[in-house]
């Protein structure tokens, strides 16, 4: 299979998302229904690997995780990835956070201080809906704060990431990339559907006058915030089983690099059998 | 189909543990293949449920949301419910957490104040992996507190649960009941499988003396907890396929007499889709 990071890693350079295939599908030739199978293939694998990460952390005191980190505009499918491929994790092993907006008292505290108090515990595999970026995305386009005070943010992740690095912390960060025109066709959608009415609210509408901004804040959180312990992977998102399929093998392709070990047992085994036949 | 709720459900009587099937399959006549079958047919079902209550407490301002908390023996399989049950979820409308021993904090606090910190949200299902009812069993078997203590918090929990009620909180109450030889197979094959030596700790087998105490202990919970708003289900759980069709049927049957609704737009559908399509 190769490797679908090397495909979709950033490196740093200038980042033109206009000019991106947003129905690409990069390092998979197959059609919806090859990718649906192979996504299908690498559940019995991402269950394994998550447990003996899990099983390692609790009883080997092992202090290894994962972050997968979602970004991307309305409609771009972050919900999607938490309900089709974390779905496919067992529950006790995630922890989920969506990011909404700030409330007034994590306003009152630095911007990475809510951040903190979602972090996976050892073993676990968390997953940020939004993140720390809202604080250079829509606090920057919407001039939610001074411009000095988001520039001064991207330095402050950088360190923030590489803490987590350094504490274990295997950070998977991932935008979705959808167009415009596809974005259209899914509030379409909503609104064509009573059931789906609940998803929309006519601000969705108006924040897409601010398209342009949100990507030149993006091209500048991808170019800025990719190092080489955190990099952003870029997903084109407009077909959803591409997007699904290849944030799937993202995690496949980290957790096989962590290789998370089964922790040996501190007891006598047969010592114990012995005294539990006698119970 | 009827209701698996009548089957299961105690009613405050006086519960003899020791005397009932934990083989039985209550309202089950079929095998396990058509239970798993069964299973699979409640999904799609049970995810529209949880994603209509969901809808109608996040766009709809309902505070409904749902309990489930499983109690049982060590290997009873409240790891199991939530890994096959709860994993059919959207993983985003769960809140789940296992309730571990008591930190120093913790212990700084009355006994229900971490239970109150884990509530579900309005629109959440929250899964209590163990929950406030170790501190009348485990309390109580493993003496740590004095007799006085334990037996005022029958009338607390039941105080608490009872507000709970009244915020709209549908709790749903499961005993995993296995039998003394079951949770003895289960513990042999932990001990027989190296990829399962994790799950194993020498404590185990020192906690089945105390079988006989903690049966009591449960019968008394059993008996005393029970009320009109938050009764206790008794799952004989032996069978996992069966503790599996019983725990989702509970929940079906539960959240479908909650029957949440998708709420209504709150704006001109045919205006929001003209201005969108100028766009």
């Amino acid at each position: 299979m190769g490797s679908v990071r090397a495909a979709l890693r950033l490196h740093g350079g200038v980042v033109d998302l206009g000019g991106a295939d947003t129905r690409a599908t990069p390092h998979w030739t197959g059609g919806k229904h090859e990718a649906l199978a192979d996504i299908a293939a690498m559940e019995p694998r991402l269950a394994e690997l998550q447990e003996r990460l899990y099983a390692q952390a609790v009883a080997g005191g092992s202090r290894k995780r994962l972050l997968l980190v979602l970004q991307g505009m309305d409609t771009s499918g972050k919900g999607g990835v938490v309900k089709h491929v974390i779905g496919h994790f067992n529950p006790s092993g995630c922890h989920i956070h969506a990011f909404k907006t700030p409330t007034r008292d994590e306003l009152a505290h630095p911007f990475l201080w809510r951040v903190r108090h979602q972090l996976p515990a050892p073993g676990i595999i968390g997953i940020f809906d939004r993140s720390h970026y809202e604080d250079v995305l829509i606090a920057r386009v919407r001039g939610l704060v001074a411009r000095p005070v988001w520039a001064r943010r991207f330095g402050a992740i950088n360190r923030f990431e590489r803490t987590l690095h350094d504490d274990e912390v295997t950070v998977v960060k991932v935008f979705l990339h959808i167009s415009y025109a596809e974005q259209r066709e899914r509030l379409l959608k909503r609104l064509d559907n009573p059931d789906k009415h609940w998803k929309f609210a006519p601000g969705d509408i108006d924040e897409r006058a601010y398209w342009p901004d949100y990507e030149e804040a993006y091209e500048a959180v991808l170019h800025k915030c990719t190092t080489d312990t955190a990099p952003w992977y870029v997903v084109p998102s407009d077909r959803k089983w591409y997007r699904n399929w290849a944030v799937s093998r993202l995690l496949l392709e980290h957790l096989e690099d962590i290789d998370p070990q089964y922790p040996p047992a501190h007891f006598d085994v047969e010592a114990e059998r012995a005294r539990l036949l006698q119970t």
